[in-house]
């Protein structure tokens, strides 16, 4: 049971400032201190607290507004933080292992103080170091305390200027070892026949620098490699524990889940970040009224209820998912590390790859399209550079692409629930995982057969009714996908061509709508626990409705094309009940970020400051900034009468 | 007629490079200098040739790749180039009245070398120089020619800080003049009682110095004052030629709809710059192939085809509507220059008005979705800053929001609409308006009757398809928000409550779908003329269609709600049709954004080049940065050995 606040630490929970935001505190539906404890629990917020307010008291991560950092200097800014990162251990080993959820908390903690500081701490810790932990054998531990000191900093070279998606045709032949002792350690030059440079700036995470490195005839000591998955003998004979090619290539691929499932979570932290600004600025801005003298909250529009209420929805969602996820990946690495051979293990190691592939999509996209609309729901101050909107969108951006373009992944997780289809139509096989997140495709025959029979918006308010039309919606589309797989290769396409003529219109929504559904079905079930207490059942059954019928809103027309739904009204009814909910929850939604929002340093944004004295606050930061109000330095140029020197000039 | 291509100047269309694009271009269904020649004219391609080469012969145009220019330096530059463009004079007087399309020729020429240059030009030549020479009397005229030569400038101040979209409700109540005469010219330090200050960086168009300015009590001559519209007599009497405060507002911020169709324009031009990048780079980009062995070009995917080529046949669709919405423009201030009072003159006002206000929405929406598209379409090498990508996205970002917000200035183009179906309903009065954009309501009982009734995709590839369904839809949509409207005000809303309970599931796609359907109106009848040259009409058709269609299937649940649609069939023949259009456009795809792309140096992306030599180009732009090769400035402190002087002050 979560331990009533009062029990808890005041400091741990401290009150707001009083302000402009304390009309819509006072109209929430619940306590956002209890919803805070039982989504997170006290030791978790501890943890939290303690990682932000280490960051709050460290000059090294103070604020700048207004400075134009440099490249270089925002690259070194960086580099220093991540390494006070490790000089502060948050994290011992041992609590990783009690409290596994507490590894994406740290990284979150880290994305939303700086996305550059969380994947230059991911990279280098949990890529390389896993890397080398997991694929290195004894020779290769010494560089672990290394490492996590920052002694020697690991790159993470996987593409080719012409290979990003297609990792299997990569040219590099050489086996190429990620740790740095291809430079000398002294001069950090690089070693002969090695070029190393810099790719140049990018559109965000610019604390990064990405670089390439060219190898032309390098000469790597035979034991540098990593050689756990294959090893060269002194002889030069390759040998690998693993007999077939691509089972060893896979193998090596295998890392890359957990990249997917961090990219996830750190997806959810720029949809939160967001929201907190967003709506907190909607409840203080006022425009318009239902009189001339009377300006509203622009938070009272339904069109910015409707605007941004669906995404703060998605972000209670997915952030459910994301630790839900990271807690079955656990268990699949557990099975790894303890040698677990067993047909279950396998299994899972198949479904957690399909869910993460389409997770990493749906949780970017989501990201991507939410920050924009906050962006544009807070106009031209969302526009400015302060408010930090555009820094999460940017800094956002790159999950929609790497460790697997969206769309590329999504092939995956279509491919898994086709081969399911196949297994049961060749095999007569049941559908079963050891998630369960395919067995109700068991009765796909008698979904098929259900309708939409929801009459009224009031009955329509519940995660439950948008479940039963998503599994609808999924065992319609693996059908209608695996017909059109057939009916292409029956037209003489390859494997090849027909599985590219079927993903734009059949692949790509069926993997969507597969993931949506477990997103839907686990916060469904999260919220609706015995052990939720009962001030908090109502509004977190809305935000389950509210995502889940949004979310199914977007397949509207595939529900009509299919037959789920029939005539005007069931489309009217799914409309208004997006729209009944924005309503309920707009009272709410100021406490619902306060659970999600950092504390303002960490958040980073006058107007979305938590004391709500949004022109206060956005006025005193134009006036911290640096010559805020000096003329520019080129002004004599161009005033009327140019200067002495240039008369002086002209005069000679 | 179009002058055949062998009888243009060779110059002014030349052949491109050789390369890895010839395959594509030589598989091209039409000549795209024909097209260029068809759509432009040879005098506009020569006149914006005319300015390519003076921006890429000039040195202060020069291109400074990987610079990471500072805020200040960005925006004296871009005031050096503003003030550059008006001593180049491209556009006489006199040739602005002949060829009234040379306008906003120019704002794109700029546009499509730096956003920031085309809207610092645009708001001090046309909104500063106009609100003087418009708005002004003979006594500022002198202001005029020192406008010009930049002299004096202008800045552009409409809202506050607590006020954006309510412009109403604006707090300040001097009257202020624009001109900066308010500063001392000598110094360009404010006056006393003014502050001036500057906003701070953007997250795009930086170089545009947005800023703020307070007046306290500030003593401003009479003489100042614009008194066209009102005026203050030396005995201090208000005086105005216009009666009602309703319309005397209504008259000032006429001027803000030729704004709202430069934006138009601005968010055209964005766009056709990230095709032109994406669909080269799609060209030549291979990954993936039927055997390991060979790898095919992104482009032959129809998932990437159907990300990027809706976006191509936009491009063209919108282009072309905002030329001629420009010109529908022009023919209304000519009216009101000619001091036309006619009812024709106010009906065209208001639905130039209407089309305005939805078409800055559309385009800028448009631009945005495709610049996203178009940079994850281009993977890691689209999140490089050199490309160019995210520049252009920051920049078209604004055009969503300013000069109205998109959603508050869509529910102008319902009221619009709605007012007419209130007249017709009350009055018996019929649809009509002078640019005819809405006269086929006038049949909507009949039109509501009609049913998608196309059972092929062959007979589904043409734009009459879809102009017949978005008749319907608008019928539709204008009779359901009518109904709920009313619905509303029966139930006891108020005006201002009742419009804000439409107008997210009603108004907003009611306004949107009538824009929707007057631009594919209106590019459908460009394509379908009679001179339109035989050996173009089937790729412009395919434009045109695959606009329309796109467009439309974004509409496919209310089609389906709505009964236009029903059955399986009717989703998956328009599903298919824009599949199919977009196979059949690949291959016209490279000379299709051969036609719009500018010349390389004002692409300004090396992926893009019209050379197609993508790696070469990127590799080339990467060692041209500064410091590609070097190690960090800080790299001594974190080397193994740190450097002696360290070692030293340890030992002290």
């Amino acid at each position: 049971m979560v331990p009533p606040v009062e029990g808890g630490d005041a400091a741990l929970l401290p009150e707001f400032p009083r302000g402009p935001l304390d009309a819509y505190r006072a109209r929430a539906s619940f306590s956002w201190k209890e919803l805070a404890l039982f989504t997170e629990g006290e030791d978790m917020l501890r943890f939290k607290k303690t990682i932000f307010s280490a960051l709050e008291n460290d000059p090294l991560f103070a604020r700048s507004p207004g400075a134009d950092l440099s490249l270089e200097k925002y690259r070194e800014l960086n580099f220093l933080r991540c390494k006070r990162i490790f000089e502060y251990d948050f994290l011992s080993v041992e609590d990783m292992f009690k409290s596994p959820l507490k590894v994406p908390a740290l990284i979150q903690c880290l994305g939303m103080y700086d996305s550059s500081l969380a994947v230059k701490y991911l990279l280098h810790s949990l890529v390389f170091g896993s890397a080398v932990y997991s694929s290195g054998s004894e020779r290769h531990l010494t560089y672990i305390p290394k490492i996590f000191s920052m002694e020697i900093f690991g790159c993470f070279a996987l593409t080719e200027l012409s290979h990003g998606s297609n990792t299997k045709a990569i040219r590099t032949t050489a086996h190429y070892d990620p740790a740095t002792k291809i430079r000398d350690p002294k001069t950090l030059l690089p070693m002969p026949g090695v070029m190393v440079g810099d790719m140049g700036k990018k559109l965000g995470q610019n604390g990064l620098d990405n670089g390439f490195a060219m190898f032309h005839k390098v000469r790597v000591p035979r034991q540098s490699l990593l050689n756990r998955m294959g090893d060269v003998t002194p002889e030069g004979t390759y040998v690998s524990p693993f007999k077939d090619v691509r089972q060893r290539f896979g193998v090596s691929l295998g890392g890359l889940s957990s990249g997917r499932v961090s990219i996830l979570s750190l997806a959810v932290v720029n949809l939160k970040l967001a929201m907190a600004i967003a709506l907190r600025f909607s409840a203080t801005r006022r425009q318009f009224g239902p009189t001339e003298e009377e300006e509203i909250a622009v938070l009272e529009y339904p069109m910015q209820q409707c605007r941004l209420l669906p995404y703060l929805a998605a972000a209670y969602a997915l952030d459910h998912f994301s630790k839900s996820l990271f807690l079955d990946l656990v268990e699949f690495q557990r099975g790894l590390a303890s040698g677990d051979r067993s047909a279950r293990q396998a299994e899972l190691g198949r479904e957690i790859h399909a869910l993460a592939s389409a997770s990493k999509p749906l949780a970017s996209w989501t990201a991507q399209q939410g920050i924009q609309e906050c962006r544009e729901a807070c106009g031209g101050h969302g526009y400015l550079a302060m408010n930090r909107l555009g820094v999460l969108r940017d800094d956002n951006d790159p999950n929609c692409t790497y460790e697997g373009d969206n769309n590329v992944l999504l092939q995956q997780t279509s491919n898994y629930l086709l081969g399911l289809l196949a297994h049961r139509v060749q095999d007569g096989a049941c559908f079963r995982s050891p998630l369960k997140s395919v067995d109700f495709l068991d009765a796909y025959p008698s979904i098929l057969d259900q309708k939409f029979e929801v009459s009224s918006v009031a009955n329509c308010l519940d995660s439950a009714v948008a479940l039963a039309a998503y599994k609808w919606l999924v065992c319609y589309l693996l059908r209608e996908t695996y017909q059109k797989l057939n009916q292409e290769k029956r037209s003489g396409s390859s494997d090849f061509e027909a599985r590219n003529n079927c993903q734009v219109s059949h692949g790509r929504p069926l993997a969507l709508a597969f993931l949506e559904l477990t997103v839907v079905q686990r916060f469904h079930e999260h919220v609706h626990q015995p052990c939720v207490p009962p001030s908090l059942r109502a509004v977190l059954g809305r935000l389950s409705a509210l995502y889940a019928l949004w979310s199914l809103s977007r397949h509207a027309a595939l529900l009509y094309r299919g037959g789920y739904f029939s005539g005007e009204q069931a489309g009217e009814v799914l409309e208004n009940a997006v729209l009944a909910l924005c309503s309920q929850l707009k009272d709410d939604a100021v406490a619902l970020v306060d659970v999600i929002a950092p504390p303002d340093f960490v958040l980073d944004s006058p107007i979305g400051r938590a004391d709500g004295e949004l022109y206060k606050n956005l006025w005193g930061a134009v006036l911290q900034e640096s010559k805020v109000l000096e003329r520019a330095s080129w002004w004599p140029e161009f005033s009327v009468n140019k200067p002495v020197i240039g008369s002086l000039k002209s005069k000679l």
